[in-house]
């Protein structure tokens, strides 16, 4: 049925037949998550070109035809017409059918994948809830590197098969940095854990800041609230920008409006990070079946910084698949 | 030195700056792995630009100028003459130069980041090192996911920032599926385990079979004798095509070259996979410098597979950086 309708919005697009090797897209149409290059060609019989290594497991699981790939030339064969690519495809391969084809660029398969369905909102809900379990008994003592092998462990335990993105773990002043990569500093306050796990390749990706002081306790209540407010406006029909803006004015209304340096969230889904954009420049408007992540966050440079993270699915208004309550407190 | 060596090659290739968007090349030649999409112009004052989100830490780490990422319209200002890209650029990007400049693909950084340099070495052998260690007290028990959990957490505690890769732990049948995907089964014999870790950067990747049954210990033996015969023809300026094809002429000794399904290995260092590949077609020579893997397997359709990897540095032959005996036992 997502295929189908997909070839719909190809035909519409006068794509008559559209190269897809973006891992994800190939898992999102036939079920299959390849261990290597893979290609799958899009068209009224599709076909999906596995390398020798993976070929039995893609014969158990894919919902598409699966031939081995043994060259270039023959998935060539297979394409025809005004050929649909994505925006992610590599120049080198680009430039191999380029002048045989006319090439459209395309984002129906991102597009497609931004509405969930209830199995994909099913899965996304067990990689949350799998997440949450996975931090309640870790102690917060000893360093940074270790509280993150030990969720990790934990995610794994509880049926993740892997950490949906670089778990972090950044504590004290290392907290004012949005992505703080991963070190073997000693714990200091606020600890900023940012963490997702994947259930059936679907992701989750939440954020906790652990506070002790009044001051971070007065900044978490900002981004709480300034959450809420995100979380009150969200409906179908309105923009995913505009959701951004009434964030930032939250931050505004306290004069921390510079102190929030990324966008206010992601669509997610197969990828940790995908369509829409909850950002100043996206111009789609949030849809039915949306599941995005709203991550509002204050960071004092060289000080400290506080951000959570939920995942809200959109039906008549946002609703919060996460359960884990957003002031925490340090010992 | 590394960067002025590369401005040199693009020099000779016509190049007048290069487009860098690679995060691997990025960290190669500033220091810096950024957390997010960011962009390196090579030309005779290299910048990097970073978004904003990451600035703080760019600053700190980057050995090349850093600059705010604003927007693909300052980054094309900074652009000039001929520019270099890399193979692995999205056609997205490639749009919005192709028709202002003119556009030559180039591999000029990954045949740079195929020699490493002594530090470089260092780095992949302590990445050995901590993966060898991270495995020696798992109790090779309960399921194939809670192996794999444990040898992850390992690592992290022994100083990996992360798993190199999806960590394989495939056990009975599912060890004839070279990158079995990672399940709940109880574990049964043989067991191949496929895992690395990473160190300032850098991969580490090794494969070990615990065996059990004399046929298992037959064909292990078969694939150690494949991989030692490697070893032994290693040279610089051998073709990596010849090392595969002598490989394959082991197993065909045996009866088993149908068995060995993907090519004998590949180079590692910031990428798990990186070039040069062991295989067939690969036109590269073997050079001083060059540190790449073995992994002869014998895959038996729906029975069981043994595999084992090691990584070697090419200096006057090859010097094994694996330490880890060859043949294991289930007890």
């Amino acid at each position: 049925m997502k295929l189908s309708k997909i070839l719909d919005d190809m035909y519409k697009e006068n794509i008559d037949s559209m190269l897809v090797l973006k891992p994800e897209n190939i898992t999102y149409l036939s079920g299959f998550r390849s261990s290597s290059y893979s290609i799958l060609i899009l068209k009224d019989e599709p076909v999906l070109f596995i390398p020798k290594m993976d070929l039995d497991e893609a014969m158990k699981d894919s919902k598409i035809q699966v031939e081995e790939l043994k060259s270039f030339d023959k998935i060539k064969e297979s394409l025809s017409g005004n050929v649909g690519i994505e925006n992610s495809l590599n120049v080198e391969t680009f430039k191999r059918i380029q002048n045989d084809f006319e090439i459209i660029n395309s984002d129906i398969i991102e597009r497609s994948r931004s509405i969930k369905s209830e199995n994909e909102v099913k899965n996304i809900q067990k990689a949350v809830n799998i997440a949450e379990a996975s931090i309640k008994d870790v102690e917060l003592v000893g360093k940074e590197c270790e509280v993150a092998a030990e969720i990790e462990y934990n995610m794994r335990m509880n049926g993740s098969s892997k950490s949906a993105f670089d778990t972090i773990v950044a504590s004290g002043p290392r907290s004012s940095l949005p992505h703080s990569k991963i070190s073997r500093k000693t714990l200091e306050d606020p600890i900023m854990i940012d963490w997702g796990a994947i259930y059936n390749n679907y992701c989750s990706d939440m954020t906790r800041t652990f506070i002790k002081t009044e001051k971070q306790e007065e900044l978490l209540d900002i981004v709480i609230q300034a959450q809420k407010r995100a979380i009150d406006v969200i409906k179908p029909g309105i923009k995913a920008s505009y959701v951004d803006k009434v964030v930032r004015e939250v931050f505004e209304e306290f004069g921390y409006e510079k102190s929030f340096i990324h966008s206010t969230g992601h669509g997610i889904g197969l990828e940790a990070h995908e369509s829409p954009s909850l950002s100043k420049k996206e111009k789609t408007k949030l849809q039915k079946g949306m599941v995005i992540t709203l991550e509002p966050g204050i960071y004092l440079k060289g000080k400290f910084g506080v951000r959570i993270e939920d995942i809200v699915l959109i039906k008549n208004k946002a609703k919060v698949l996460n359960k884990t309550q957003r002031k925490l407190r340090l010992l």
